[in-house]
């Protein structure tokens, strides 16, 4: 393809996607293909001779479309948005078109340096504990996913924990034959996990509610999924202090060592806010790292009416929220901050030859390939800095306020209506809801049959041991008369 | 933004991405700035109220281009090279303007069912074992990097290994109280690692030439970077064999458990080729599993006279290599096969009630969300489709040939001259040389003038003790004339 056939193609493809957006109402949201149907309409074998871009579009529409959900659209109100905007795409367009790898530094400074700026922003937008700034010990990163943030923070929770205290080392044999001298370009730099494997005693914390990705989490690093406790919680879903001091005072009665605990401000089955102020003193009264997972309800507090989610957060080691969620910025963009990058540093930082480079051994830089699992890494930075920009922080505070107004509005229907009832509080975007009669039944062959309609999309969970419903509003083109609808559609038959 | 705005700003953009490429070869190759120089030309402050999209152009043309190291321009010789294209933009383009999450079949069946089938024509392309197909009991699935692949095998390896026998549990203690009944939506469905944590007795294995992401994710695993055994190479950089079996035996007899080998297919220093039947075959022997890493060089095997590189794979149990490198495919898209999915599954599946679902819960689908670390995931196989239908094979095929013919043109300039000799063998497109005389001095010296000249860029390794540059040709733009030029640079004044 030529410059010139770039220009044509490109600008096609900008129509195509406005186009998309003024005709996304006409899609059923949740894709109806069966299983199988997209693959049996490709070709068993890829082309030998290049086909004409035409060729590819026409395939776009008649195999592609047809199998996709449609997120984007004003009627999607499942799991938690991921949405995005039209500065987003822009920003995402120019970082493939640039097509610069950021693992270093000198990689592409301003990969790195607009990087650190837009996170040290945030902290201002959202309100969060100057300990986070890079101007101090902390700072900021993109993270794929707030399952990469999680892991990233119990990598680096490790990793402080061996450094403050012995080691378990009665079923460790010694490494001198073969030892890794070699890998990787020099030694590690600690004797802690990283370097010599876990400490099987190692225990972790979180409620009942949390997020999937905590377990991963702890799966990955070989810490165990049944090393993490589970914390029960009260009757809004949030974790109870006491029953993590319970648990953590009981552990280390045991000899086991308690290193980390993850709260959730705004879990993913009902936006359940956990009471950081508490959680974080028991933290810091054991030693232990406190992870805060924030990744749809983090965005609220570009507001300052909502931005007590985050009370208690300046005892907290490490937050995540996710601008791909609520804050249209197309996925993926995870915002990580930590209140002590050495330790997150300890944990991922390897230094082969081939990277060696005089800013990095100056120590003048920020190499962001030791703030994660990956090395290299893409330009993320400049999406976010177009979403910024473009909407101004303004801006953004004005579309939240919607679509909380517009949650609360749906709460308010649900609760008036005799024949429903709201299954937790609805303290943000996310609505949980379900029939009073009938069961869970009931409660899913409305949801089949809503979805089945194609005029919306929602998904469930399971509150207090029963099928509920999440209306989740947070789309960019979602306005009042799209949750009218979606209400109308409801109570429809019913 | 409208989407008529959108309209006249992405083809605005459109038209900038194609001047930048007909410009790309005024840029100094290296960026020039200072550490800091990008952050001080941003406000300090993030704005109150948006801003016009021109507004953002100009300050990315003002502040951002200067901070970019030109990965895309034909003289950059660096790293690995991590090219793209302009069908690979594009489908980034559509991939963010649909916005779609597809951590699930059913959050667009499409996202899914292309990546599985670009994936099993990939492993035709390339002439990959018929194991890797999704067909059986094996397939592909795109992760970010070659380092989430390798962390990705670590830990199916580590979960096979303890399907297969005991796990020491003396150090452990019992998890009943606050065990994880409700994390994840259900306890895990192995008493693997994922579950219990780590067997302290466990060991891995690569050569001393492997990536840094080798040690990377044993830390990461928790298995330990010191528990990474670095096995000696021979005289081509590549792994003796005989030198893996004797550190394997040694670990057995000393009560340990070795359970993983990353063999590399084009080391990155110098391109080195593992023997792959030899470690494939020890490998087998003692039940370890073998995971290939082939992330610049596998590119190669789309033609048939350098598909020798994978002699011996049908003996691994996975393998990866990266589009994003060599074939044309904008950075983030590595792809990784397993031939036995459910070991990588059970490592990483977790099913909360959130993510239920009928298409999930009949079994009839992929859910990739449990083959990687991240739950979500953005349409990466778009590109990549995109790629392979526009060049066709055969287009491929030509670019890479053109590229190996161009690194063996400059490797025998390099052998006929006495003043440089070839620091290694050059089977691809990599060559790795150095000045005769001078030492390291003169080397860094010669380095160090190229890339300040702004005309070029390329980076070093140590090989042998010594330091030695490296010249890495793989950007879709460069040219013969380039890489002559290149050499002019280097032989001037010298």
């Amino acid at each position: 393809m030529t410059p010139d056939e770039f220009r044509t193609h490109g600008k096609a493809l900008i129509d195509w996607i406005a186009d998309y957006y003024e005709q996304i109402e006409q899609y059923p949201v949740l894709s109806q293909v069966a299983p199988g149907a997209v693959r049996a309409a490709l070709p068993g074998a890829p082309p030998e001779q290049g086909e004409p871009f035409a060729a590819l579009m026409a395939d776009v529409e008649r195999i592609i479309l047809p199998g996709i959900t449609h997120w984007q659209s004003p009627n999607f109100f499942a799991y938690f948005p991921a949405n995005t905007s039209f500065p987003s795409i822009l920003g995402e367009l120019l970082s493939a078109g640039l097509g610069v790898q950021g693992m270093l530094w000198q990689t592409s400074p301003a990969v790195t340096e607009l990087e650190t700026h837009v996170l040290d922003w945030l902290v201002e937008m959202l309100g969060l504990p100057e300990r986070f700034l890079s101007s101090g010990a902390g700072g900021g990163v993109i993270q794929d996913t707030a399952s990469s943030a999680v892991l990233a923070a119990m990598l680096a929770a490790r990793e402080r924990t061996a450094d403050r205290g012995p080691q378990t080392t009665d079923s460790r044999q010694p490494t001198k034959d073969g030892a890794l001298a070699a890998v990787g370009g020099r030694r590690s730099q600690t004797s802690g996990p990283s370097a010599v494997g876990n400490d099987p005693r190692l225990r972790a914390y979180t409620s009942t509610q949390a997020h999937s990705s905590v377990a991963k989490a702890a799966g990955i690093a070989g810490v165990g999924r049944d090393n993490l406790r589970a914390v029960g919680v009260d009757e809004k879903f949030a974790m109870r202090p006491d029953e993590l001091r319970r648990l953590i005072e009981a552990d280390r009665a045991a000899g086991l060592r308690p290193f980390f605990v993850v709260a959730s401000v705004g879990t993913t089955s009902s936006t359940a806010i956990d009471p950081l102020p508490e959680i974080g003193a028991i933290c810091r009264e054991f030693g232990l790292w406190l992870h805060v997972d924030a990744a749809l309800a983090g965005t609220a507090a570009l507001c300052p009416e909502f931005r007590h989610i985050h009370d208690g957060l300046e005892l907290a080691d490490s937050y995540a929220f996710n601008p791909h969620k609520w804050m249209f910025t197309n996925f993926d963009c995870n915002c990580f901050w930590v209140a002590d990058r050495a330790a997150l540093i300890n944990a991922l930082s390897i230094l082969p030859d081939y990277l060696r480079n005089a800013a990095t051994e100056a120590g003048a830089v920020i190499d962001y390939r030791d703030w994660h699992v990956q090395l290299g890494r893409r330009f993320r930075a400049l999406k976010l800095w177009f979403v910024i920009r473009s909407f101004g922080v303004e801006g953004l505070r004005a579309r939240v306020r919607e679509h909380v107004r517009l949650a609360q509005l749906f709460a308010g229907w649900v609760a008036a209506d005799p024949r429903f009832e709201l299954a937790a509080p609805a303290p943000l975007n996310l609505v949980c809801f379900r029939l009073r009669q009938g069961g869970d039944a009931a409660n899913r062959a409305l949801l089949e049959r809503l979805n089945a309609s194609g005029k919306l999309y929602l998904t469930h969970t399971v509150l207090d041991g029963r099928y509920t419903l999440r209306l989740s509003i947070g789309g960019t083109l979602t306005e009042e008369r799209h949750v009218r609808a979606a209400w109308e559609e409801m109570t429809n038959d019913e």
